[in-house]
């Protein structure tokens, strides 16, 4: 059961949010969904997108402007929020980087947060059922994300082979073991036992062998967080190690915005539906 | 003196926020800027948007997407705040549409409000005379805005001939004295001397014989305050009667958010460049 809380028309196509109780992660939560124009009469297949730390639903909805390359190439794009909320959900006051805002998309297995903390099988499970469920959508998905969510998009697809037709992500953590938002993150939702932290990590899993199909990733040279938290160079190796045909821009004089954001994610919208169509 | 708090790359062009004292407004104030890409080597015209009730100088910068087409056409787009700002300034406690927030563009004459409320002064001299000076434009400028802001774009225009090349406005409060927002702001900072009011009405400025040239007004006919609020009618009807040329388009199912505004300002950006290039 959803429950619409908002409908605007944009492009010519309908944008919505709305709510559910999520099963997986034990709390109501808010997904956005744009539905292009004729999508009454087509089945579109659907971009999954994931937001990055501090954002809910709405930042990319709201600041992204992907509805006119949505609109364009017929896409469904549901963006979920990057956490479990409410009062009843563990959270620590005055840390943005961890709890409420800050899933990670994995599955949490520590004491008090993995009532709450399965994003990962609200993303690939409870999620696209969902959908299914609930609009008139094709069988193809593909997925992108941000910073948190560029990795969140990156292990998706990299733990489900054919789950997703591609995948890009701007401004990934991609190798989360290795810096300080992941080592804080995964300490706390999987425990002090480092070698269980590789299943969650995308340079890890390419390293034991994972795959993915068309992947296109968005690196901003002006991205503070470049060197210290998203080490975009450790993909780049792991996937030419394991021969894993990476497309990786970067962006002379781009930061981490959802500036940033919007002026490429056009390119990347037409970039998924030459896999989705 | 104008203080940098904040520049992003977007579109390869640069988007800022500043920040300044006004002497018009006795408080310091915020505007946004947006260069094109190449304006350090051109003088580009300047395109001012005037936002709406309870909007900052970052709603239209952030949620709109202008600057695709502000980049591609070469405008300069300028977006300040709607009202003065800060503890010095009146306001009034959970009120939304008088106050901060809400300056609707007018100069304050009634005590308590005329030391800050002379948003038509900042927005025609004060505010133009710092973008000349602090930015590399041409001596061209256009004027828009959004509700409250959209009747700020046409009272603006109508009082000052020649000073704009061409105006348009997103769902405008055509006629304020006629509607319950207008009277509310009217009352408050002009007094209860009806008489004084139609000074800073659209409709009642082209009844006394205003004239604008190149005017387009954008009407969602969603927008729920349309029939109560903005009555677009009523500036069709002025501007028959006095053979001003309006372009105005209805938009079946668009309603009064930035996902309507952001679904047509590339429209109102190229129509505006062809008078300003």
């Amino acid at each position: 059961m959803i429950e619409k809380k908002s409908e605007n028309l944009i492009f010519n196509g309908q944008q919505f949010f709305y709510s559910h109780h999520s099963d997986t992660l034990n709390c109501d939560m808010e997904f956005s969904v744009y539905l292009p124009p004729q999508s009454k009469n087509k089945k579109y297949p659907v971009l999954y997108w994931l937001s990055g730390l501090t954002c809910t639903a709405e930042n990319f909805t709201t600041k992204s402007g992907f509805q006119r390359y949505a609109a364009d190439h017929g896409v469904i794009v549901v963006a979920p929020d990057t956490s479990p909320r409410g009062a009843q959900v563990k959270d620590i006051k005055d840390e943005w980087d961890i709890g409420c805002g800050a899933g990670f998309y994995v599955n949490a297995t520590t004491n008090e947060w993995d009532q709450h903390f399965k994003m990962y099988d609200y993303i690939t499970k409870e999620l696209p059922t969902l959908i299914k469920d609930n609009f008139n959508c094709s069988d193809k998905a593909s997925i992108s994300g941000h910073s948190m969510g560029g990795h969140g998009a990156l292990i998706c697809s990299l733990k489900n082979p054919g789950m997703y037709q591609s995948t890009s992500a701007f401004s990934p953590i991609v190798n989360p073991v290795n810096c300080p938002w992941g080592q804080k993150a995964f300490s706390t939702y999987l425990g002090e036992d480092i070698e269980l932290w590789s299943a969650w990590d995308s340079v890890e899993l390419i390293k034991q062998g994972h795959q993915v199909n068309h992947l296109f990733v968005d690196q901003g040279l002006a991205d503070n967080f470049l060197d210290n938290q998203l080490k975009t160079d450790a993909l780049k190796q792991a996937c030419e190690s394991k021969k894993i045909n990476l497309e990786l821009k970067y962006r002379q004089g781009y930061d981490h915005s959802y500036y940033y954001i919007s002026s490429f994610i056009g390119e990347h919208i037409k970039w998924h539906a030459q896999f989705l169509n």
